[in-house]
């Protein structure tokens, strides 16, 4: 890569807050960075939960791009609720997230396995479909923000 | 899908913000969504970069894990660009996303062609080939900064 290419790069990165050496530089960014994933998630499922509810019509094809998006998010959060990461930012998330680590865990291993289902019903593009498995992951969202979020 | 599932499912989508009609309920959701995502895609895009820089070891598998995340997020922010959302919340895109859009259009497809091929790059496992891969997306990077966002 030629040295101005490098430069130019360079001033990019300064505006996104490199990891320098682990996965995160610091807790605000591990704690900014659950937050997005978690958001763009909460944005896509909540349109999902919409035409479930009929409060906005069905579209299969939305909702089978919103699912596959759910499902990718519902990947990332977990690696930046490591250790240091319990204090910083704006974070909502209780001490119960270190203290009763597993519970947390297997709260997040729940909702994964639920999500998977809500994109392959999403595909199948019947409506009565996705209301049973968007009841299915909404309650799996209850259960960790009961459990491990600050309101 | 039984009521005290919809009770239950009520109390989280309170807390998500839903999109009662359109894709977004209001201008800060759309302005929170791009910047989540662009957040996410930048924290992944860092990565790449500090192995390319050789700031943190090689890791092939990380590599292309960051690369597919990276891949999966540079499709999302543009539609949260919408008419309306020039203002609100903590936004720092120029006017000229909206008065010059084709042009802001162009650059978003540039980068997501870039990204693509750093997707491709990165699943060779090659340091070489990572390398220019992210040299040519960070330039996109760049370029969309540069014009389209304030410091």
């Amino acid at each position: 890569m030629n040295k101005l290419i490098y430069i130019a790069l360079a001033s990019v990165l300064t505006a996104m807050a490199v990891p320098a050496s682990a996965q995160f530089a610091k807790a605000e960014d591990a704690i900014k960075y659950r937050q997005s994933a978690l958001f763009v998630m909460g944005q896509h499922f909540g349109r999902l939960a919409a035409m479930a509810q009929g409060k906005i019509p069905h579209d299969p094809k939305a909702a089978a791009d919103s699912a596959a998006v759910v499902e990718n998010m519902s990947r990332l959060p977990w690696a930046a609720f490591g250790e240091g990461t319990d204090q910083g930012g704006n974070t909502k998330a209780k001490p119960e997230v270190w203290s009763d680590n597993a519970k947390f865990k297997d709260a997040a291993e729940k909702m994964m396995a639920e999500v998977a289902k809500l994109n392959t019903a999403a595909k199948t593009g019947k409506l009565d479909d996705l209301k049973v498995a968007v009841g299915a992951t909404g309650g799996t969202c209850k259960n960790c923000h009961d459990n491990f979020r600050n309101k």
